[in-house]
């Protein structure tokens, strides 16, 4: 008795990548280093006090109600908000009919998979992709295309094999981050997005249009997703969690009608409902706080520590290094010189005390393996510079 | 463009039954109906203050913390406090490194099977079985086989009929609720729980044991779980949601290691980690607090609303109704008089102001048109009478 050998595992558990993460996270939390491997957002811009408050008023006014059982396509006050939002912010006709509250957006990825993926069907995935979405995908036994950025104009995927994977393949959907995409960070221009939801026009391919970072501009401005010129086509999906908190689980999908539908069976049977009281203390919480000057104070903050590493990575690193540009969000992404490896980067990072995120998983067909992956948001400006000068020493040594 | 067929979903969209929930719980919350159809526990048993305090004290403590990112397996002293109780209360050596927390014990239905389950693999599930388990289930694309409960002994499955079908079939597992089940408020005999164990033990056939109920005998005594007798191979669920709140979202799943391990990667890809805000609110109420004289007076409660409604059915139903006689939980299970159907009594009781759940849908081989689901906890000793006599007519009008 004991041991694995005992328990027989799905198939489906053999299509997921071995989670490199709980090791990073192991070695990133280890004294003494300085991480820029997570993803974190930085805790001293939550606001606990205003978060308490508006636990008060829900305990004082709807506690019991708060407490009990609700429905599973959440808190209609909270999904007015949101579709409020989008109307006020981007100029979109959102209905609360169309939104659906989940515990962060990764439980899009899981759900939305769940309701439209078959094993075997392939799955548009920019490359590289978000890690997140390649575990969550990977259960539903998918075949993964994915599409680099056009080399021409880099503002978004490469539009030429975007379309012959299209014709190719027909995949359920193509996946992708346009605003300060994880892990490159990278922004698609709109010409570029007009031009996905031409191609996309008609066909039955879906748009998965994930906006985690979309309130994260640097410049405070925001940009028309491609849901504004494909909406009968487009699954977009939000969450509190990086800009309001990640700890509270609380993100949203907004999608046609028929898709909802579907996608509120999925929620159903997978956990019933999202957290009520959560959901009462962050509505109460949103229309009693004007929350804008807050989260654009924390994107300027983002700015500026993206500006200190890509200044000191212009200035500091070897020849043969380049990297990303974000206009927002919470990563960069490095290519290092020609014959280092990110795998030794990371190794020999984390005993000179500074964690950084191997490319390689976030390529779904392998390589990768000369690029690393920065987060600028969850470190301080003097983590900053101490952590990229030992980050610049290491890439030295073995450059 | 638009309407659904536009849209192409995944095949196991097409195995989950169409819920017929939603509509239920629509007429249910009608003004005027007393509703014995849902599952909620009774509200006025909630403890919003000491949730308000418990939620004051991790704001002044660790507020900004409670507010970040956290681990997949959810917050250990809160695991902790899960293992202590399993250890004071069943006398069963749990560890907080077998249990992981969830969002109520309903995910833990859709991510076992997620890790465990292929197409077309057997799983034995009661007959009637819990709802939620068949949905959640039913997007794994099982083949069920139900089992009815012994006919000489009736405190638990039908032993012969489990050991022909782990013969003939090897399921994946045995799903079944031996404290109160849910739909039938049955309770599994303690020789029966130990026959179980003896007939998976050695076999590759896990025993998933669902404790939704277990805090919630009339009598507030604990039952030995089948998990005593099986304890490599038995997967054990519980739940804050009967005693504390369900609006809270918090549950989990106690099992071995090899079992601990692949869970986390499915919990991972499914939603990252549970709220943490939640988890640290209801481990400094759990350890600030004393809930057993709390849940025990819930218990006794129920007790008394089962028994006058088990009476109501004794004294005024047709000749030719029966009904099980539950020791605990929230629900009983009558069987209407011969030639009665239980969704005429539905549509009828509507209609005469009481709702009522018909037993189908807790068939997976169809069949319990002549019964139906009666729920004690959510209604008070009036709403009973009335109710009740309001169905006795319902049931009279239709024999």
């Amino acid at each position: 008795m004991g041991g694995s050998s005992l328990y027989r595992f799905s198939r489906r558990m053999n299509q997921v990548p071995p989670s490199f993460l709980g090791e990073l996270f192991r070695v990133s939390s280890e004294p003494g280093v300085i991480s820029f491997a997570g993803g974190l957002p930085d805790a001293s811009r939550f606001d606990p006090e205003g978060i308490r408050d508006a636990a008060l008023s829900v305990f004082s006014e709807t506690g019991r109600e708060a407490m009990q059982y609700s429905t599973t396509d959440g808190y209609l006050p909270l999904r007015e908000w949101i579709a409020t939002r989008y109307r006020d912010r981007l100029g979109l006709k959102a209905t609360a009919g169309e939104i659906q509250i989940v515990n962060g957006s990764q439980q899009c990825l899981d759900l939305v998979a769940k309701i439209l993926v078959n094993p075997e069907d392939h799955i548009l995935i920019e490359r590289p992709g978000y890690l997140g979405a390649i575990e969550a995908f990977s259960f539903y036994e998918p075949v993964f295309d994915p599409v680099p950025p056009s080399s021409d104009s880099p503002g978004g995927p490469d539009l030429s094999l975007l379309n012959q994977c299209i014709r190719d393949h027909s995949p359920a959907f193509f996946y992708g981050i346009p605003n300060s995409q994880n892990p490159s960070g990278m922004t698609w221009a709109p010409e570029h997005r007009r031009e996905v939801a031409e191609i996309l026009e008609g066909t039955s391919i879906l748009m998965y249009e994930d906006d985690a970072f979309g309130e994260l501009f640097f410049d405070g401005k925001p940009r028309k997703p491609v849901k504004k010129w494909l909406p009968e086509q487009t699954i977009m999906t939000g969450s509190f969690s990086k800009t309001i908190s990640p700890g509270l689980r609380c993100g949203w999908i907004w999608a046609p009608q028929p898709i909802i539908e579907e996608f509120n069976r999925a929620k159903q049977a997978a956990d019933l409902h999202s957290n009520l009281l959560t959901q009462m203390i962050l509505t109460q919480y949103l229309t009693h706080t004007d929350c804008d000057p807050m989260i654009q104070k924390s994107a300027r903050i983002y700015g500026e520590r993206y500006h200190l590493m890509s200044d000191i990575i212009d200035d500091r690193f070897p020849e043969g290094t380049s990297h990303t540009n974000p206009e927002g969000g919470m990563f960069l992404m490095v290519r290092l010189p020609p014959g280092v490896s990110s795998m030794k980067i990371f190794e020999e990072g984390v005993k000179q005390g500074v964690a950084v995120m191997p490319g390689l998983p976030f390529y779904v067909d392998g390589g990768g393996t000369d690029t690393i992956r920065l987060n600028f948001s969850a470190s301080d400006e003097e983590q900053i510079i101490t952590g990229m000068n030992r980050l610049s020493q290491v890439i030295r040594s073995l450059t």
